[in-house]
């Protein structure tokens, strides 16, 4: 079998298991020394139980980028790429190449415009319309109408 | 792109999902009536959250096998398999085939010898006794100890 064809399988097992274990996240920080006084934070990342840190090992490997350590909340090991240009360049066109499956692929969508609309310096307002439309069913530090005041 | 290689590619994401999400399993029951006093029962599982059911029907269409129904501890769909058949005519080839990249890839082998075992009528203590060194992260009903003294 040719080299690209393994790289290709070992690129459609890593969609398949972020499409069930990875997050595409934009989160929000108070900073008052900011002009827009919100610091915009995206990221992907993929936890799992730290017995089981080969898969996480391969995210690395193949995106070329990103950092594994313990996550501070539980007991697993976290894969997550925060730079905005290694999202743009690396992590973004994996998952164009090699799409979700599930309806999570909406919420990579939303992200991705995000990220590259980021690198533009749009206003902090739209990207907080367009942040707050992804992962619904999770929980949100700050709700909309927390993130416009801190604006005010 | 020919089609036998897109059939590749979503086997290779559906491993990747199933070493995430995905569960091989042998429980037991006791079952006084049979010459064994227990009943073996073995599956293959995946849950999603009901919102996002694609990937269940994804299994169910590329395995050719296995049910999909809510599940009764939560809020979530879960696609299973539990024929013996299916799982060694179907199940098992698919993940020879496209393996798992993580240590769940033991639990798998473990699996995979029992569940061809069971078919040539081996004792249970000799079931019982691979199917303990499975998932032992998790949680089991009947330990050891409790399945051997059933069978007195």
């Amino acid at each position: 079998m040719p080299k690209t064809s393994v790289f290709q399988d070992v690129c459609w097992y890593l969609s398949g298991y972020a499409d069930g274990e990875g997050s595409f996240c934009v989160s929000f920080s108070p900073r008052s020394k900011l002009k827009t006084k919100l610091e915009v934070r995206p990221s992907f990342s993929v936890s799992q139980n730290s017995d089981r840190s080969e898969v996480l090992e391969l995210f690395q490997k193949t995106l070329d980028c990103g950092t594994i350590r313990p996550d501070r909340s539980d007991k697993t090991l976290k894969f997550e790429v925060r730079s905005l240009g290694e999202i743009n360049e690396k992590v973004i066109p994996f998952f164009e190449k090699y799409p979700l499956k599930s309806s999570k692929y909406k919420d990579f969508l939303l992200f991705s415009n995000i990220c590259r609309k980021i690198a533009g310096k749009p206003s902090i307002r739209e990207i907080i319309n367009l942040a707050v439309k992804m992962n619904t069913s999770g929980k949100r530090k700050y709700n909309t109408q927390k993130l416009l005041s801190i604006l005010r």
